[in-house]
Order: structure tokens, then sequence, then C-alpha cells
């Protein structure tokens, strides 16, 4: 059974939705999803070197859309490994498995991994928002579209945009 | 560079330490290390599945006699992992981070993995107390000993009692 490693952050949690709304409350400004694309997440909101840092920040992430439904039917036909870069912000990871337990019930806790180097972890497709991780693994990769890798020329991975396009892909090829 | 994984539970913290006070605490009873050996921690102290869902159980943790000296040797010489079976406890996963920044600064978040099942970790060496996780593991193995597996006889993996025997075994072999 094929291993798939499956992001958190920008994958399973839509961070964006979460970053426009705490912004909106910090400043009263709104800012677009136009005035983003390119820039990394610190660069976009440089609020969020606070914000994940702060308890809680994590529990509440709205989830992406469809990825419940889709990730279910993954789980069937694959081995999946959740994972995230999580160590470097202790706070971070008692939020990140309850929030995990809630939404992904499903998803065992023995299928979880939180580390700070994905490259530990052997796989043969990994799912994720960031060149970093992607261009260092050996196996298959896909790319979730997110703002701040879209205007990136050098796209040698599959590319999605929606947990859909993940379903097609991965379920009914 | 050899990869070496070391557990956290058991071979970085001095967990039965912590249960002995927690117990006499508890109960006004203290135990003797004779009575339980060859029990599961567990069996031997039942209360411990309270204790593991505590905030702050894991954030006191006593820190094993010279494991930050030898281990400090040690990650200069291998490319230490800190690895632990975490996941299933998620309030124990912000503690064991806070607690590794606290005792073992050397060690970055970059070597630091919580999961469910260590098999997804290659490496070439592993320090463990526990068969479950030492039997099903590739590479080389060491049995940390402490009180549940002392009375067991298949010891097909090599054994050390203390920090200083590792430091022998791998800093002046």
């Amino acid at each position: 059974m094929k291993r798939i490693l499956v992001d958190m952050d920008g994958v399973l949690t839509d961070v964006y939705t979460r970053f426009f709304e705490l912004y909106e409350k910090e400043t009263g400004l709104r800012k677009t999803m136009e005035e983003l694309i390119g820039l990394k997440e610190g660069e976009a909101f440089p609020e969020l070197f606070r914000w994940v840092e702060t308890p809680g920040f994590f529990r509440t992430m709205p989830v992406m859309s469809e990825s419940q439904r889709v990730l279910k039917l993954l789980n069937e036909a694959y081995e999946i490994i959740v994972i995230s870069m999580a160590t470097e912000f202790p706070v971070s990871l008692t939020d990140k498995q309850l929030w995990l337990n809630d939404n992904f019930p499903f998803i065992s806790w023995k299928q979880v991994v939180f580390c700070g180097d994905k490259s530990l972890i052997s796989a043969d497709m990994m799912i994720d928002d960031h060149f970093k991780n992607l261009d260092n693994f050996d196996g298959e990769t896909i790319m979730f579209i997110q703002p701040h890798n879209m205007n990136d020329t050098c796209h040698h991975h599959k590319t999605v945009t929606l947990w859909t396009d993940l379903e097609k892909l991965l379920l009914h090829h």
C-alpha cells in the first residue's frame, strides 16, 4: 500500500482564511488574496510570528474545504501519514493533535508525525504547499496551491488547488 | 554520520522517580523498585493512565542522571534524533517539547520527532526501553534497562543501565 505524507497547514487547515480574519480583527483592514500572491506567509502577515506562539491559534483553524470527505476515502486506499513541521512551536503541538482528533477522527494517533525535518520520514508520495519540503523528497510530489507558492516558476511538482483535484488524481484515475 | 534515535520516557526522563513521588503524594505509601520488576508501567502504577492526560505531568519530569552531559557529547559525534511516541496523549506534546528546550537546549527542534509509530523513521541505531520499539527496528538496538523490562528473557538487544554505559559504548570504544 502506497504511503502518502499529508501536510497540515495550508493543506488540511485553511490557514489563509484564519490569517485574513485575525488581521482584520486586529487592524480593521481586510487584505485581498491578490496582494499576497507570491509572498511568503510571514511576509504577507508579519503578525504570524506572534500568532503561532499563541495557545489556541491552531486549535480552531478552519478545515480546508472537502478535505475531510476526500481524506477519509484516501485513508481506505492508501497508508496516510499526517505530518506537520511543528516542533519549532511547542504550544502548537497539543492544539494540532486535538484539532486532528476533532476534525479527522478516522486518522489514528499512530498516523501522525510532528517533527522539524520531513526528510526523516520515508514514503511514496508527499502532498505539501512548500517547496522546501517537496524539493527534498524522493518520491512523487503534489503541490497544494496556496497564495505563497503561486508565482513560483519552477513547478516540477504536480499541482492541485482543491481537495476534489486530489480526489480525481488519486482515486478516479 | 550514524543516525541514532533516542527515546524520551525512561531514557532521557527518569519516569520512575516521578511515578514513586506521585504515588506517595496521592496514597501516602511508598512502593519499592523490587516490587515493580517485570511489571508494565501501567500495571505498576494504574494511576499512570490519568497522569499522562494531566497538563504539566511531562513538563517537570526529572532528567535521567548524566543524560545531559553524555547526549551533548553524542550530539557531536552522531546525528541524534530524539523521538517520543506522544501523539496518543495530546496534552503531553507541548510539555515534552518545552521540557526538551529547557533541559537539552543543544537538541534543535529539527532533531525532534513526536509520532505514534517509530518504524516510520529510518536510522542506524535505536536507544529505547521498550521491546515493542526495539524488536521492530532494522538497525542496531540498545535497550535502556528500566524496571518494566528487567525480567524479560529474550534479551537479543545490547543493554545499558546508565548513561555512562552509553558513553563507554558509543564514545570510548
